[in-house]
């Protein structure tokens, strides 16, 4: 399958890894909306929450309030916004569930009714490799 | 506690009720960002996802995925977006845990890169109460 978040699993593409389980796996999105924005994935391709099961759905979710208490703690960020879309209708830009965890920070540029939009130009690959250590430091 | 959300949960304030169980309550937001805009709550008040425990939050996504299937057939959407915000900076306005599920249209007026803001206009209640069965039905 033509999937490039299975190809990121695979190692056949390269990214920048958070943390990984026999389940999910945890990178950086290379178009950050803002500092230390990651995507949550299930290491079984699944298109969207139409098709997940729940057991692989409720290990990602728990992934994502550990995640989320990391990157608070250590890139001080003030929120979090969760995102998740399903379909092209809703979002959805390529076909692999996955979960976005947005950290917000008070004067990050958006107002508290924002565009989180979800393409941003692509950041530093020297800063996200940092970041990478940031957030999986204790 | 001084929580809208749990007074609507206790019944002293009243709702579009979708679903209810032991941990898990569903209603419409009367401020709906698109048509059949709906919110799930843990009946226990917690704050954030920070403060939610395991066993909730699992429950709750689990609901997520069937009420996505639901709103997707019954309301003939054609995507989902899920959302979810923790704390003022990232846009959370009810300090009680909510996930927001939000049926996308095609050309519901957003964009594939949209703002989907948490604030729109409140709806006709009887038109909220039509939406309640047409989200309930088979």
């Amino acid at each position: 399958m033509d999937c490039i978040f299975c190809k990121i699993i695979k190692g056949e593409i390269p990214c920048f890894k958070i943390f990984e389980d026999k389940t999910v796996f945890v990178f950086l999105d290379v178009s950050p909306i803002t500092l230390g924005h990651c995507l949550i994935i299930p290491k079984t391709h699944f298109e969207n929450i139409f098709d997940i099961n729940d057991s692989d759905l409720q290990k990602i979710i728990v992934v994502a309030k550990k995640l989320s208490e990391k990157i608070k703690n250590n890139l001080r960020a003030d929120g979090i916004r969760i995102s998740q879309s399903n379909g092209k209708a809703a979002g959805q830009d390529i076909m692999h569930f996955h979960l976005h965890i947005i950290p917000r920070y008070k004067n990050d540029g958006f107002s508290n009714n924002p565009a989180l939009t979800i393409h941003s130009p692509k950041a530093d690959f020297k800063e996200l490799k940092e970041l990478v250590k940031k957030i999986q430091s204790l």
